[in-house]
């Protein structure tokens, strides 16, 4: 072990910084350096990770970009209302929010999504500008906040709402097509943007949602390149998390799964964003292949995942799950669950556990995806198994190689 | 690897070989005999446990004992009105389910059964006699279908209904005491006989029951002294299973179960039994350490266990559990999910499993607590982790070193 | 009262008479005849009901229109699988079916079905023939049908798999304008033939389905003409029962209902037809509508119906409802239900009850929209509240008024 | 229509006036006044309703009796952290909380309750005192509030935790019986003292738990004697409700009920109250006998009720009902229900609907058992149907007999 991790400090750098997810990595932050909250949810603060040296989270200083125009407090208040933030926190942690609100700056609008509520006009100027203008930006908001706060390295995390799905590009499939395609104004999605700007200057990327970020080809190389770990896509927070902890049960058991079908309720901002056919896509593609990836056995399995906007739930997102197996003698059977759990409150936690386990790779010198954080994700940048314990082994694994050292 | 499985035949023989779940193994070996049924549900038959020298499903044959009355074709019509076991499987099978039950003789009487219906005579008669008694007549039967059968082994197996629980007793500390007990004629639970049958002739013992069988210190170490694997105890077929499926996710996740309700019906001969308060409690002992053991960071864990019996779900075992958790921020959230399986089809492909593998060890010189069947086990005879997943790790890592010898 | 209910014989003329309820009220009225079965499900045979001269469930013969080419025993061997119908009552009423399929006579294919797997080539055949000469050749089946059967009336019921939807056509607004149209050769939807043959010959009619059958203001207007009784439309059989069961409850106690999600899945011919987006919407269309009209303190209901075909299910209907509802102070509950239920064995009792009012209603004389059968459809041809409870209190009324005569 | 109903003020005075249901009902009614809330959940805020003269909700003034010592900020914090009463609330309505909470009284300890956590010591006293000084202690502290705040009348309401069950007493078989026994100072459940104390001094007497109250026949002479409208007992607020919204659906429809199985948890001081075996008893008697009564058809229906306290649901009362069903054929099915909700913001509306009823009763010169208001009741005072349905048409006949004069 190579690192003296205490007196540094870390940047985490959001995109989507006023959404509900990153205004609860704000306040939770907030609120545990206050020792106000236990840090539940946080894998990292348990044994055996406890033991490496992971930047400690009061030692995160936050800032961010958004394409939004409101303000933290509209969505904290949100929050509060819908029982996820205590109103407690909000008024004990108003300081510590607003210098994270006072370092958010405008963000680039993805182009589908021109002309959605709430915008920030200069975000949309910026949604307009040539792509390398974009990712100069984007960089130099980054720099400055670096050189603001004076912390040691800074993390970046896509946790902007889902963007609209694109067919692949022929410029995505290797760095210096891509390259070319940014010095030739070919417009590209805002999140390829964002990971181009942190990637190319030196910083690892996490990309928490199931935009493209760093997962295309032309990406990666880039991490490669440039000796920075990434890793991603979709954090695994809800019923895809209970999914694939119940299918490895059937697999193991040689039962046959006849049918997965799985309805997913939501009403944050999220869900809105996915009344929209194309940004809907790009949010189902990751559901699907994690069962059929572990139910190998159950060749002809019938699964459709349904998805609805449900304003009244708010951030509680609400899911029903049919299994429905045959077992010997070829009884059938069924098994069928209901989640109901806050999306964000669900979701932050898992964003401070990304960002500690990145500042660590790339203290450790790792480049490249990190593959120890497949539990993390729907589809994770390395691949492997869903199986999410085998995938929680595989971090576990990760961490006593280092410890042993 | 150093046996020849495939010419070889094994014995299988039933304690509680009327009941439903032996009702499903004789018709099910049968089916699977004449390739009318997919092996489902039968762990060994699947990739890497293919590749073991495991003894042919077709190899086993059926014999066993039984305290009660009724004939098989009793059982199969009630399994055939619940919808378990086809119409049309059992008129196939008829004559395979002919021979297993001419092989069946009575049994012995559990002391606090006395009474209950349908008993066969012969079997309350053998309950009353002298332990060493008991136990020379059930070791003769056996005996008696081995050479009958010639095959080459017998493995014991216990599925009769759950025993009315016991104190402790202390004869059951070490094996010389046990002994002098049974020569002082102190009556015993019937499953402690069986287990001393079978275990003092060599036989392995697989308790698939909460009831005792060979978990007492004196019977382990009688195992220990002849060289003859065991295990047990208290098949995880149900709820039970996707409890410790589903529970290393949230201990994974750092995520905080503040309550773990679960709420058990079944409807058959089982559940009558349980109807009776000493017969429950020996139930439900295994039921709730399990959670207990997995979520060590939840220790206010508040749990309860329900276990009720309706008739009308006859063998389709139905169970809710209720999951209340606290994530990030104090958010309060909740999984529930109901389980709707029917007990015997369950049951049956792992009493198979069991025996294969009992064979196995046998076969290579194993002998005591079979480790590497944990995830078979609500109450692993070897202790260890409740973690389904692991405890499945546990077995694949053991046909992996089998298979690299 | 004026009939002498119990030396009649009556008719039962079925549209889709080889599919799954059919096939249940075939083999249900054999057993109801052999006393192997109990009336459970059929509303009828309980008080105040047994006081009315309805015709006795026994004098019940059965014939009908089918544009499938399988037999009978086909249906009946998938609900045996499905453990629907009991393969006991399947051998015992073997010579009552055989009678049954020996009067089954090719149907009309509808037009947007050509090309569905299984059809009888004559089926096509006529649905390809001028719709007077459809018209003639349906109603000459059935006349051939009383005269051979000798039964006194005969009541038509429509139970074939929903139809594709269509758009409103001018000639069905009135009975003149509809007759034209036949006239001029322009096809019609294959259920609007058999309700303008039943109801122009003077028999009642009854539409099981969604599809248009007599609910067009042209056949309401010839129903009335001819002095002819009949009703419709969608039995409430499953899901819309239970919702329009509970929803009045909510009505009742003042609280907001802001979410009603229902995901229905169904895996029965029925569910196979509404892969097919036209067939879908009509089946659609009458589920959301009765809410509304019960919850008029909810204006701004978010309410969204799902319906997948599941072919594991085979005929048993799941959903999954999830109602989401304000409370004093602005506390936000919910309410969700499964429903596991097999279409067919809710169907079929419904057919019957329908067919015995029917016969009751011609017998006495009433013509048009039979008002008082409104609480066993989802869209009920004369209209009214779809509260299931004053739905029920209204048939009540009408049998005691009968009663009262 | 004789009153004059909106210059008058009533007093609702609240056995318990410190718990959950107090609270929600002071900060209801102070929401209320200031339009900061809708009247969700209060029935009688909408037609025909609101055609009769009821006393307006803003000119109920509250006052109380309470055994605990806490004051109503503590109940107020729970229930906002909860997630029941919104923190805004609270703030806004501290000054009319205030002055309800001024206007509390130690109440009578009930003889089963002593020792208990945060008991009143003046309640305690109380508690010993003989019975007729506590009627008299009792009636003081009414007219005291009834002199200070110059209602017109004053409804009693009882929303304490439920009573300790005793076995019936031979003094409560008559009224002349009853008052021997006070003057011999025998003991009497507080319920009972506080019924007396009310009825004896022409004040309308609501029990809304399981206590005894007034359902005696002791007291309900006393009623009848004083001319005074009383009713109870034990309020439908959460699964009996939906049992028995949801019951009369099977009735109608014919199918025969197997089981009906109802798993309730609950988290509050309600809850916490039930662990004792004697306030559990008191509590599950109302239970179960509804679903017989409405499933006469059903004879031998399968049925358990049970209760747990699960203190990390707090006021959030959540219950499984597991329903199995027999259709058509022996079809044998199910339906299954989650109900969540809020247990004081669901009874809260229901006091303010009997109040307002009970005075209009006093008002009308109605006396005895309020047939018309058995909707609110599991085991209503003048007993009758449990249906849902049907107890609702009836207070709308009520409502509409009166509206017609």
């Amino acid at each position: 072990m190579t690192q003296a991790a205490n007196n540094r400090r870390l940047g985490l750098w959001l995109i989507g910084a006023r959404g509900a997810i990153s205004t609860c990595v704000g306040y939770g932050l907030g609120g545990l350096g206050q020792g106000l909250l236990d840090p539940i949810g946080i894998t990292t603060t348990r044994p055996p990770f406890t033991e490496l040296p992971l930047v400690p989270l009061e030692s995160i200083v936050l800032g961010g970009h958004d394409v939004c125009a409101r303000d933290m407090s509209q969505s904290a208040g949100e929050l509060v209302r819908a029982g996820v933030l205590p109103a407690d926190l909000v008024t004990a942690c108003a300081s510590f929010a607003g210098a994270f609100e006072r370092r958010i700056r405008p963000g680039v609008l993805d182009g589908p999504d021109v002309g959605f509520a709430d915008l920030d006009p200069r975000a949309a100027e910026l949604g307009a500008a040539a792509p390398l203008e974009q990712v100069r930006r984007v960089a130099a908001d980054i720099d400055a906040f670096q050189a603001e706060t004076e912390v040691e390295r800074v993390v970046v995390v896509c946790v902007a709402s889902t963007e609209a799905s694109r067919a692949d590009q022929p410029e995505w499939a290797d760095l210096a097509a891509f390259e070319r395609a940014l010095e030739a104004e070919r417009p590209q999605p805002a999140s390829l943007i964002y990971a181009y700007a942190a990637l190319s200057t030196g910083r690892p990327f996490v990309n928490f949602t199931p935009s493209l970020g760093a997962q295309v080809p032309a990406l990666r190389e880039l991490a490669e390149k440039k000796g920075v770990p990434h890793c991603g896509n979709d954090a695994k927070t809800g019923e895809t998390l209970v999914k694939t902890a119940l299918a490895p049960m059937f697999h193991a058991r040689a039962l046959r799964v006849l049918t997965w079908q799985g309805y997913n309720m939501l009403g944050n901002r999220d869900g809105e964003v996915l009344r929209d056919e194309a940004h809907k896509q790009a949010k189902l593609r990751n559901k699907d292949e994690s069962l059929r990836s572990i139910l190998v056995d159950s060749p002809d399995l019938h699964s459709t995942v349904g998805i609805d906007y449900v304003p009244s739930l708010s951030d509680w997102k609400t899911a029903w799950d049919f299994i429905h197996f045959e077992g010997f003698l070829g009884a059938r059977m069924s098994l069928q669950f209901t989640w109901a759990g806050s999306d964000s409150a669900l979701a932050a936690p898992l964003v401070l556990d990304l960002v500690r386990l990145a500042d660590f790779a790339a203290g450790v010198g790792e480049s490249g995806a990190m593959d120890q954080t497949a539990c993390f994700f729907k589809d994770p940048l390395g691949g492997g198994t869903h199986d999410f314990h085998q995938q929680y082994a595989r971090l576990l694994a990760y961490a006593e190689r280092h410890l042993a050292r």
